[in-house]
């Protein structure tokens, strides 16, 4: 695939990064995906100002990444808090892709501040690249893009 | 782990989002991933203006991510062009991972524009989280996150 010759416009990373990519985003995810769901509380522990992250949040609720869920402390009015649907939670490999690049190459001396761990058998997770085929990409060397279904050639008046 | 309780200035997502997090630089390393390694071509393949990617390619070096080579056309001035390090290949993950929540949940009714096999078997790739036993986990559910040796209490000054 010669990949200058095809429109990026369809692109799904650019499209991913449409919905997840602007700054703070994926910071109030990672707290949702810390079981941090209340606004105030994302607020503080983030560092992010209240509009930026009411805004970031009414978008995550607007592609359906994060649903709203009102609850009512007693004497007070009603809030919502905010919980990753499936669309969300199927960021995950992202998030720990991210995660595991920063703990190898940006890491304290000390180490990381958080190890991911499987459920199950406590050992540490990684993000991996895989084929259905059950071969495991070691390299991009060993990845090859070739046109999808939706490939359009770059320069077309559609 | 209480998520609220520990200190984020260390978090790994945090410092991985400073060196790639900003607006148009995941695009300039798709470009590279996928062999587009001169200022014009990724200039005009992601559509984004000279100072932008400038400062984009700038930064990227800075950190370690891509290197600058030089290389000169007969009659002109030396220029460069801009390889992924091993430091960014290391994203390979993150960029597959980005592509394929695309994929899913952004593409086109006609499918995504690209798709990215495994040269050896051709099978189509997949980013997926899996521990270092081996189990795939298949949801954010499977996996728990624990104190890592950098992890510092919230609010303490040091």
């Amino acid at each position: 695939m010669h990949w200058l010759q095809y429109d990026t416009r369809n692109c799904s990373i650019q499209r991913t990064l449409d919905v997840i990519g602007e700054k703070w985003t994926i910071l109030v995810l990672r707290e949702a995906f810390n079981g941090v769901r209340r606004f105030d509380r994302i607020r503080d522990h983030v560092g992010v100002s209240d509009p930026v992250l009411a805004d970031r949040l009414r978008k995550l609720v607007a592609a359906g990444v994060l649903e709203a869920v009102p609850y009512r402390e007693s004497g007070r009015r009603e809030r919502h808090e905010y919980r990753l649907t499936t669309k969300g939670l199927d960021l995950y490999p992202v998030i720990i892709a991210l995660l595991r690049w920063g703990d190898r190459y940006c890491a304290d001396p000390s180490g990381p501040s958080v190890v991911v761990t499987h459920r199950d058998c406590g050992a540490p997770v990684e993000a991996i690249v895989q084929c259905a085929h059950g071969h495991r990409l070691d390299s991009a060397r060993e990845g090859c893009a070739v046109p999808g279904p939706g490939a359009r050639q770059a320069g077309r008046i559609e």
